[in-house]
């Protein structure tokens, strides 16, 4: 049984409890949300050593940070590296984008050391076995594809990206659309690529019956895919993006009918001013899925500093109601991110998370700057790099400006601004 | 002349229109703004290398980096150093906040060297000088404190930070408010120490008009400092700090009275559901004067990240009208920044500065953007990192990702996707 047929039933699940507890909510507020969808918990019943995190309305914005081979870096014990430091810099899940090496290994070998959901998009490794076993990715059946969505999730990942938005209704928008950066979702440009190539309909679209009997039985969380996300500011929220998200609604109907869990992805490259639009529509569009969005970018021309162009879209989206936040690194549309870009752009996305989580009015938020306000105030900096979000970075900076740990201030001696202010306000003194 | 006098005499200054001409505005449109006050043009009639930049409405968001020496790091050769790389990295401005070593000698070099606008807050020197002869800060004479100011001025100053809105009224507004970290502005602490030792009026909202006739003299650019900003979340746009922008409002109208230039300074930390309200306000308060903003830093939780916080929070306050940009550096509230910190704070703050441009509908700014979609599109990677903000860091990363340089796919030979795509939708073939 998932998750949500649990909650309809009115069941109180471990993996609920689990989440409330962590969030300091109730186990029957996260019940309700997870039986009307706007709550999901990912949890494969087979992802064995899952500490179950909760993603949707009323909770903390969360993080995924995504990792995985290429054809040219196929060493999956770099990945696995990369996954420590996911685990370490405080993601909430990770995907595995794999697409070299031994994939299948790689992706067992992830879900076993992970304690953070798994998410993984199949039809990469589908396209890519067509290739290597037919000389053609083009030759994929959907029998291929179906049997990789099976073995993804008999492995335990624990939610999947499923392009199953590109329609060929939708192709025809974007036919008319005109964009400058057309398909920029690998997957969707494959599907299309195959849909075109056939002259058939998307078969996760087709036969989403046939992927929700596979979810529902190892209880795996949709997450569907936005194959038309915008590649750069000027392609954003136009008809084609919005098509897609019509049809991804109807789908979020029918998982729900059927018990499945479903959140919905989002863009992608966005300017800042259309970032609330982009979140409201989805909300109204989906019935309240969560909402799991890739950046927003709010500039193309910063590529080294993507993490922050993320992070600045990131915090907009989160506050507007965005759920979960893709994480981006400073790599990203240059090349595979080393462990330090990984580290770095967790924390770009947990600082957007937070910030936003702040005007959520989600509890606790607004306490923790509390805290480091106070910490600051009284020049305690054990407690600063303590509440820092990266206190090993915060320690790193702190120790080479000031190897003597000077903590008081000498310079004005019995005539100190501090002092004389802190005294007219009724306080302890400080110092400059 | 001020330039300001000049515009309202109906003259365009040779400043007005490099100014145009950088801007891609009409020289009129710039006249009219200064003329009103809605556009700055610090430009001391001393600072003989300047190439004037404008700040204000309908002109490109700006972006002022601070460098100067402190107490512990008195070696000046350091912050030219500095100085070189915020020419390099593309700064707007520049300030010199030394509080250690030669003061005036480096700043007179920082001048010397600086063919952008120049910026100091001359109360850290009147302080220290008075520390350093008389033994205590509090010693300090208003007419210390005008010949600091006149002494920096007469060097060539564009713009000087002076804490005037600081008034024993404002003073009982923050003894009522009860904020968590007071005062944390290091002009307003020191200020207000003295107001209260001494039980006086602040000189430079008491003699105001001494101010402005120095000003006057060489053209210096009023940068009205925000004393009460605050220093956390928690304390953000409460009562002091409006009461401050209230005041600070009342001398942008006695300034302009006069002739002489100003703009107003804003926080701070924000959290991010304000700062449209602290934008908004400071228009309606301060008639439409430039409004330059510290951040804001839309947490208090990050340090070591403090230019990701702070780049949220400009591209916000930007967006919804803020005119020119304090970076902030990831070594904020740690220490004194690295030149590497310089650097990345600078690019932190022109991507907000960007991103918020391309919102206000800066003409060329999106066209920017549009042209690196159509590189990436086309996979011109010479030109991606051409038009990158930072070209030196794209291609340091492009390089050691990808050291073979790869531009065409070979992955799927005939039967590529991308191809598929592209001709079904009328276009060159692409790789994917």
């Amino acid at each position: 049984m998932t998750q949500m047929l649990a909650a309809r039933a009115g069941e109180i699940t471990t993996a609920m409890k689990r989440v409330a507890e962590k969030e300091g909510l109730s186990p029957e507020f996260i019940r309700q949300g997870v039986a009307e969808g706007s709550i999901v918990i990912p949890a494969n019943i087979n992802h064995r050593n899952l500490d179950p995190v909760g993603f949707g309305k009323g909770l903390k914005t969360k993080v995924n940070a995504n990792i995985g081979t290429s054809t040219s870096f196929t060493d999956i014990e770099k990945e696995l590296e990369k996954l420590k430091v996911v685990l370490e810099a405080g993601a909430d899940a990770v995907m595995d984008l794999s697409t070299g090496g031994e994939i299948d290994q790689g992706r067992r070998r992830i879900i076993e050391e992970s304690t953070i959901a798994v998410g993984t998009v199949p039809i990469y490794q589908s396209f890519l076995e067509n290739r290597n076993k037919r000389g053609s990715m083009i030759a994929m059946t959907a029998d291929d594809l179906f049997e990789v969505v099976e073995r993804h999730c008999s492995d335990g990942v624990d939610f999947i990206t499923v392009h199953c938005g590109i329609t060929l209704e939708v192709l025809e928008r974007i036919k008319k659309q005109s964009r400058i950066t057309d398909i920029v979702s690998r997957g969707g440009s494959f599907l299309t690529g195959w849909m075109l190539h056939h002259g058939k309909e998307n078969p996760l679209y087709e036969q989403f019956d046939r992927l929700l009997d596979i979810c529902l039985k190892y209880d795996v969380t949709l997450s569907l895919g936005d194959g038309l996300r915008p590649g750069c500011l000027a392609d954003a929220t136009d008809r084609a993006q919005i098509q897609e998200l019509i049809i991804l609604g109807e789908l979020v109907d029918k998982a729900r009918e059927k018990g499945v869990q479903a959140m919905v992805e989002g863009p992608g490259h966005v300017p800042l001013d259309q970032i609330r639009a982009n979140i409201e529509v989805q909300k109204t569009l989906c019935k309240g899925a969560p909402f799991y969005v890739l950046g927003p970018l709010v500039t193309d021309v910063a590529p080294g500093y993507d993490h922050i162009t993320a992070a600045i879209g990131g915090t907009v989206a989160a506050a507007a109601g965005a759920d979960f936040l893709c994480y981006v690194t400073p790599a990203e549309h240059l090349g595979l991110p080393t462990l330090e870009d990984v580290r770095e752009g967790i924390m770009a996305s947990r600082i957007a998370a937070h910030a936003a989580d702040i005007v959520k009015g989600i509890p606790g938020a607004l306490e923790w700057d509390k805290k480091m306000a106070r910490a600051r105030k009284a020049l305690d900096w054990d407690e600063q790099i303590k509440l820092a979000i990266d206190p090993q970075r915060a320690a790193k900076i702190r120790q080479e400006r000031n190897p003597d740990g000077h903590e008081a201030c000498t310079m004005c001696g019995d005539f100190c601004a501090m002092k004389i202010v802190a005294q007219y306000l009724g306080k302890e003194p400080e110092s400059c």
